[in-house]
């Protein structure tokens, strides 16, 4: 498809229960959910994953599994019992990944990249492929929608710092984008969180759940930059590593 | 209904669409459409309005007209033709509102209302009657919802600082009141908001939308606080003003 003559905007949606008021037939549409399911998408990739297709029940992973792929199942920030991962990112470093596809699903994350599986181009984005992230998104030259995958549907604090985030590190890129009134919102939530992201999230509700489950060292992992230039796409329902020199 | 035993919780929700999410049975939800309707209708009770009948369609409103009812329309910001009012607050003043029943439709504002209009209790919230609106929710001991109605369904800046700055006042009157994510969110949004709102808004769509239509007499009043000590109530489906002594 050519590349679109509208003004570039940036939107961002912060459930995806929301997703069809923001849906349009012209925006990339990034997915987020950083505390953990798309850092871990990432963090996979990063290691070699060949595929992971996202799986909105526990049920349809275990029946992928069950025909010998890996599978990754995580509800309410805990590993489901019998699946090969949960959703920390420590859980795909290794050559256990390389070349293989896994099933994955999550709290969050899958249902945002369910809803979202008909857009013109989903990607997955992470502060562990930021940089990688905002340059394709800049180069592409096409409207960006970003997709909070929220908690259970609701707003949360990490997404959208992320969401904010990302729209901070695109405006430096290219003046020009347009942004929606999310995103100028989202970026004065930036500007207070940039200097400080694990306490700025001191008081937000994930974080707090995670770590009384002892994951601090997944969450300092989350918000670290650029760990990996991998962006992960969504191509015929399954993800896959963007061929950047297409 | 007795006082609920559960923790003070403070929450917000960034779109009638997304209220089913949010929706339980002990909060109090508070209908923000700061600019205009709900400032709107808090000055049409400050000047004496009897009832309001909010309506989702323009349909609806023209019938209620048609009894001889006064009646009030608003499409994308402008009135629409051969009704008795647009939602511009200036409309409401005078003399020509007292003890009369008002049915009402605008684009976003009485969207919020029918969303939540089973919840425990639905008021509404302006800058416009801020102070008398924290100061009641304060002493009623609920849950509160802070509905924002945004613009179609999609977040808007105006709505959420609103929101911001009635979760502040909350905070102010009571710090053991547990905020949600978009809660904690919206009190950085405000704390940049707060100094000139009018220029925090400089860029938002809406504030846009109403520059070009030459409205900015009604932005500069619907952001100047505590006009009235009204605050409207629904009951059986019309507003009224709540009666404080109850």
């Amino acid at each position: 498809m050519a590349e679109t003559t509208s003004p570039l905007k940036i939107d961002a949606c912060f459930s995806p229960y929301l997703y069809p008021v923001y849906a349009d037939s012209e925006s990339i549409v990034v997915i987020i959910d950083v505390l953990r399911a798309t850092s871990a998408i990432c963090t996979a990739f990063h290691y070699g994953a060949a595929k992971m297709i996202p799986v909105a029940t526990v049920e349809e992973a275990r029946a992928l599994q069950a025909t010998g792929m890996l599978a990754g199942a995580e509800r309410d920030a805990i590993k489901v019992e019998g699946f090969d991962f949960g959703n920390s990112p420590y859980d795909y470093m290794g050559d256990h990944v390389k070349d293989q596809t896994i099933a994955i699903t999550t709290t969050n994350g899958t249902q945002a990249l369910e809803a979202a599986k008909n857009a013109y181009k989903v990607v997955v984005g992470a502060f562990t492929n930021i940089s990688a992230l905002c340059n394709w998104l800049v180069a592409e030259k096409r409207p960006v929608l970003l997709l909070c995958s929220g908690w259970k549907n609701r707003f949360n604090l990490e997404d959208s710092m992320f969401a904010g985030a990302v729209t901070q590190e695109l405006i430096n890129r290219n003046p020009s984008y347009k942004m929606g009134d999310a995103c100028l919102a989202l970026q004065y939530l930036y500007q207070q969180a940039q200097t400080d992201p694990y306490k700025f999230l001191s008081r937000a509700s994930h974080k707090e759940r995670m770590a009384r489950l002892g994951l601090k060292k997944d969450i300092r992992f989350c918000l670290q930059h650029d760990q990996t230039t991998v962006i992960p796409v969504l191509v015929n329902g399954a993800l896959v590593k963007l061929d950047m020199k297409k």
